[in-house]
């Protein structure tokens, strides 16, 4: 399926500038308008909505936005342009000619010639004012006009490009994209509430019918890609992922994207902290040097110096600490943490933060977890008295937890002795009959 | 949440030349080492699973792939290597010198001096036979392992460079990615069966509680990008669609990808012919130039001459038709159809494989249908007595619809007629209420 608005049929011009008569005007983008190097009077056509309108005696200027950046193009017109439909909020279609300003404030500006309103916007009926900066639970009410805003609209381009980067991450790495199943009969490890999926009531086939077995929303796509890491060296998914959990919160979500990974013939927990590392790196990278100003936006009014935070973490190795090391930092720390830290013990939100922060707000690993806190198909490191597994953690200063992963257990009497203690091993045996 | 593998713990060393006591081999992907330029005994490591064994009196030659390409890397090794474990199946790591092949049949081989095997495989047990084709049914039965034959490897490798080459294209295009949501009230335009999605029994929470209003699983995003649309001129979505249709066939499944796009401000269908045409050209180009292999396999033995189909349709524009003309198409046609064509009748399948067959087995354009066969929100032609709206559908040879789209009609006043004659009125006003 594809789709396609128009909405320039019923064009309303208001245009009082004759339009000379020469070649179509070329159609461009608010952000390759403002990126013109050398704009020396080009004509260009630019259809977006009006961000803000300053009439004065003999000019009218007018901001014009069209999501492609959180900047908008200053329209410059003549007085005589100026009509009671140029207002914040309608959506315009400006040909003219792109030139230099002469105001510091902006590299080119667009000398209107003509002008129409594409769609009026009525002010009083708008819910959102000129100038006026409106707080995130205001905007919850009007989702189908909140992308116009700043904040929602630089988000928006930011997670677009934080997809385009991951998707090119594992590709110049090599590593194989996986569509994973979203409808599943398997649970993972048990990550998480699942959500049932049936035919609705509408359709005639009983429900036992359709599927044969009870299924769910995936909670995690690992299984699948264990499968196919028995052929493909290197895969990769990032798909939407599900947890029926009922609770409020920002870390949980019924819905969510999740990118997950499989390395085939893994040496060691390095070269997968490497990956973790790259992946991170790399995307935020992009994300700093393609959306610069939507960052700007962010780090000025979302989350408060996370620009400068970001670039530090960029700038330095990622620091590795074990499980071990971790409890004992915790444990000689001055801070009281409503959990004592203890070794064996999971390690809590407080503890994540107290530990970045100890390590210079910078990403920390942390390795070789207690075998009890661990699945079972983590790789046993035979280092009794202590018995970890090669597991890793990433934590991230204001994220926490932000990665985890391990090498798998491959070892099959290993595998056994697990099975038996978690008591699963009757369950196995029936995988296998 | 990230994983990684590790089989790589317990080898069963079967090398048996010295290994020169040197700098660590660099690790290669198969596809990297068949692609070194001038091969002159640079020392590196690949690892993958033993496709053919071929054991000669002095010599042993191992097939290893390691799915990062069709073709596989032949090793050649010293008699001394064989070994029962060296077998079909078994995962193997070798190191040793890329070198130029004396063969005629490939450009390098790898100069064994290790071989390790990582985990064998029982040839008895094991489902597949060296050298047999087995058919697609068969591989059914063993979703774990199918993805090592040549036709499910290359098949997933053709489609992991299409969901890449899709994303670029959109990207490089200016269009925004947008996660449009996976679990949603709507029925979008009652596209197709629904299925529910329920906290599955074991929450403790009252099913009605959860999400206040009946969820289902997306069978489209439109709603959700034309919304987006209001705020960025090009959006985009490629994501996973449901339906609940009970039909075994090519044609239906429980859930598929979809790719999606909205466009703000167009003002011709040929304009988005123009998208859909470039998006189809791209795509395609960018499988047939990555995977020349992949695509070569399929075109013998999965899709037969179907390389051949795909660059004649790259060579020439498509052609556009108006629906009024392919229905006289149809009427002149010698060949018998089981449905009668007539003005104002769906295309059916047999309809669609004639009229690109009649324009020479390239993909066509088919617009201006009949506004009683599209929804309310299509475009209306205004050109009675036909009385057409501004539709598009791409018929493709061997596919039939491979993408549709339309402008989407933007006047209040047709608006509100079309939905009087639907019977939506009523719904229409108790939304805005």
């Amino acid at each position: 399926m594809f789709g396609a608005r128009c909405l320039l049929r019923a064009l309303r011009s208001c245009s009082s500038a004759p339009c000379p008569g020469h070649k179509p005007s070329a159609k461009l983008s608010v952000r390759d308008a403002l990126g013109a190097q050398n704009a020396s009077g080009e004509r260009v056509k630019v259809q977006g909505w009006i961000r803000s309108v300053r009439s004065q005696k003999e000019v009218l200027f007018l901001h014009v936005n069209d999501g492609s950046s959180l900047e908008s193009l200053q329209v410059v017109a003549d007085s005589s342009f100026d009509s009671r439909e140029l207002a914040f909020g309608s959506s315009v279609e400006v040909q003219g000619q792109l030139v230099k300003s002469l105001s510091k404030r902006q590299n080119v500006e667009l000398k209107a010639e003509k002008i129409e309103v594409v769609g009026n916007c009525d002010a009083k009926a708008f819910p959102f004012k000129y100038k006026e900066r409106h707080p995130l639970e205001y905007l919850r009410q009007y989702p189908h006009l909140r992308c116009r805003t700043n904040v929602l609209g630089s988000i928006l381009r930011v997670r677009s490009e934080a997809t385009a980067a991951i998707h090119s991450f594992f590709k110049d790495s090599g590593f194989v994209h996986i569509h994973t199943p979203v409808i599943t009969s398997n649970d993972c490890e048990g990550a998480g509430e699942l959500f049932q999926v049936t035919p609705s009531s509408k359709i005639k086939v009983p429900e036992e019918n359709f599927f044969n077995v009870p299924v769910f929303l995936t909670v995690s796509g690992q299984l699948h890609l264990e499968v196919m890491s028995g052929a493909f060296t290197q895969v990769f998914t990032f798909g939407p992922t599900f947890r029926a959990e009922n609770s409020q919160s920002r870390r949980h979500l019924a819905e969510f994207y999740m990118v997950e990974a499989e390395i085939s013939f893994l040496e060691s927990l390095q070269d997968l902290m490497q990956v973790m590392e790259g992946l991170f790196k790399t995307t935020t990278m992009t994300v700093l040097s393609n959306c610069p100003e939507d960052v700007e936006l962010c780090h000025k009014f979302i989350a408060p110096g996370q620009k400068d935070r970001l670039e530090h973490m960029l700038k330095n190795n990622f620091l590795i600490i074990s499980y071990t090391e971790a409890v004992e930092i915790l444990k000689q720390a001055s801070q009281n943490f409503t959990f004592t830290p203890e070794w064996g013990a999971d390690l809590h939100t407080e503890h994540e933060k107290y530990l970045v922060k100890h390590c210079g707000d910078t990403p920390v690993f942390v390795i070789n977890y207690p075998l009890a806190l661990k699945p079972f198909y983590m790789r046993d490191n035979e280092d009794s008295p202590q018995h970890t597994v090669a597991a890793v953690d990433l934590l991230v200063p204001g994220v926490g937890e932000l990665v985890g992963g391990s090498l798998r257990e491959e070892r099959y009497h290993f595998l056994e002795q697990r099975l038996a203690r978690s008591g699963l091993t009757e369950a196995y045996q029936w995988s296998l009959s």
